[in-house]
């Protein structure tokens, strides 16, 4: 019943699903992402790879996790970002702690263990900035006032997502999470981000002033410095994707920023991310969902409850009206990148199993899915 | 002795190593493979990949050598090509006839094998088109008559460089080349060439012309485009590099030429075909090659010599003065992607050892060190 294939077609499999996903995507208005997770989870029931090729593209998807992280740590802009982050950063936390309570109660009413149930927690806190501003985008509010508060909110509760999950996997590595060690890990990342942010950035500002370099050149050393910074990250305990993200950070302060988004965006959205996002699609199986199907209806309200109620709550307690309120909310519900890195890492360690790795899955499609719908009700109106 | 690495820290390594070769090469004027081989060769002696991460890196290598022949394909300019096609075929044949003869004969000398000494001579046949026009582009001398007339030359025998290829490596798997065989495998190549060029660059003419597609759509669709071409080759037993070749080819001819070359110019050149040249190098082993240091003495010898006598001759029987022929004849002397690919493949199938595989990297190290440096000598007097 499964066809069988060997890493070259295998490829050629995956990237074609990519193309044909995108093409349905802009045929009915959905973010990329969207169509490249549905045709991987329809090509995942029929196609299998070798043990060999499943191997080579797991690592080619891993490289495009990393450049997707660096991606994010390139594109934020940190003057813009200073203006509202007081606002933004409550709104962001009020996005991360009621879905991230919701999501664990939710896994310990339905049964599952404590770990379990903190996955599914740490899943549902962070938004996917790219689906959110891509939404704002075409709706042509991201140079509004809201859309700046909404991009940066997005932008926080990522960075705390990827560190609850860089917690939370140390956490389900190790088994245990004492108070010695958890501040240490806090420290370590304070220094790793502090460090690069003050010598990092003067270093290379140096050099960036210095030397004209080829546009080839500066995507190959900035490759290289996402190496050498996931080296690090995953020397003293911490995860790499953490690591692309600080080193797209740095960089991003630096005179590289622009050649280099515009390269690594092109390598990475033109090759190795929607690898990524198709082979997460292929997790999904039609027969692990069906069997814990009122788990995943609960989930996904939740996911869409959590983030309307969580940020829009706090955008309505400082003093955003009701639709701008809600539109803030809403536009904060999509999961997409950090939720699939969770639900990847999750099944990869045996914490769950495909029925749990589906559920995510599923609820990162409909998230995505219905925020462009559900905004466009509201977004007119403010 | 050796430092044995994993997968993330070798990709590092090598990609690190890539910076630092080209860092070099832009210091000594030198083209970038030139570092990049030699970086390679350096670290070859120090470090070790684990098998595992051997195996990844040799993923990203072979993809990388996939984009660079899609690539030539690509730039390849059809209406510039028709224009100087028979002098070219002319020149490149001189180029590519006597440097095979030479090899082979050299092989025989030395007591090599017959297979080994066909590989040997297939090593000298092809030009590094990049590394020509690289090299008349520094010296301002690219968009004069000669230059065209040699850029023309050097992609004609890169062209019978990869067929000889094709030939040499069906030969050496099987062991046998049947009259049969090699007529039947010369017209599926040339339905190959005849297909893609005629109903394909039709169809993605129209494709092109009624769609607007967004650059990395482009990139992704190419890259679908090259693994069915090269999926195609395989099939029919070509080299999966010829398919590469042809994808380029046939969407040169589009519109989506300029946004294709530019962007798989820059994901190979950025990111995934330093990887080939660097761990191209590491091939060089030292000890191995100090063993058959006299052979590789004339082996090199032979590599200029074959070259401007056989090309240079020619354009001295099609008209042109003694310094212009004398400059076409040395700027066909680099060697590099074919002839390393041609290592490549003969060291993975065991037709010879690291002694041969590293006299084909040294002779590529050299031939491409001094094609500037004797260009130079000739080229203000034309």
């Amino acid at each position: 019943m499964f066809l069988e294939l060997t890493f070259i077609p295998s490829l050629m499999v995956v990237l074609l699903s990519a193309v044909v996903g995108r093409a349905i995507s802009l045929k009915i208005n959905q973010p990329m992402i969207f169509g490249e997770l549905i045709l991987g989870a329809i090509i995942g029931n029929f196609i299998l790879f070798t043990p060999t090729a499943q191997d080579h593209i797991s690592v080619l998807a891993e490289i495009g996790i990393l450049m997707l992280l660096f991606s994010i740590g390139l594109d934020l802009d940190f003057d813009l970002f200073k203006r509202s982050a007081k606002p933004a950063s409550a709104i962001a936390a009020g996005g991360v702690i009621l879905p991230f309570i919701l999501g664990y109660l939710a896994g310990i009413l339905f049964e599952l263990g404590r770990v379990e149930s903190l996955f599914i927690g740490a899943s549902l806190v962070a938004t996917s900035v790219g689906i959110s501003a891509a939404t704002l985008q075409e709706a042509g509010k991201i140079r509004t006032e809201v859309g700046t508060l909404i991009v940066d909110s997005a932008v926080i509760d990522d960075v705390v997502g990827v560190l609850i999950m860089t917690i939370l996997f140390g956490f389900a590595t190790t088994g245990t999470l004492p108070l010695e060690n958890t501040i240490l890990l806090i420290l370590m990342a304070a220094l790793f981000f502090l460090i690069p942010l003050t010598i990092g950035v003067k270093a290379i500002k140096k050099i960036s002033e210095e030397l004209p370099i080829q546009r080839e050149n500066i995507l190959l050393a900035g490759i290289s410095i996402l190496l050498v910074f996931a080296i690090i990250t995953e020397g003293i305990g911490l995860e790499a994707i953490l690591g692309a993200f600080m080193a797209g950070l740095m960089l991003g302060q630096t005179n590289f920023s622009e050649p280099l988004a515009e390269s690594i965006s092109l390598v990475g959205e033109g090759f190795l991310v929607p690898i990524f996002f198709v082979t997460m699609g292929m997790e999904f199986k039609i027969g692990a969902f069906t069997s814990i199907g009122p788990f995943v209806i609960i989930l996904i309200l939740l996911a869409i409850i959590g983030k309307i109620a969580g940020s829009g709550g706090v955008a309505m307690l400082f003093g955003h009206g009701k639709n701008e309120s809600l539109a803030t909310g809403i536009a904060m519900v999509p999961r997409a990148e950090v939720a699939l890195i969770i639900a990847h890492f999750g099944f990869n360690h045996n914490i769950f199993g495909s029925d749990l790795m589906s559920a995510i899955v599923v609820t990162s499609i409909i998230t995505t899915m219905v925020t462009p719908t559900l905004l466009n009700m509201v977004i007119d109106k403010i």
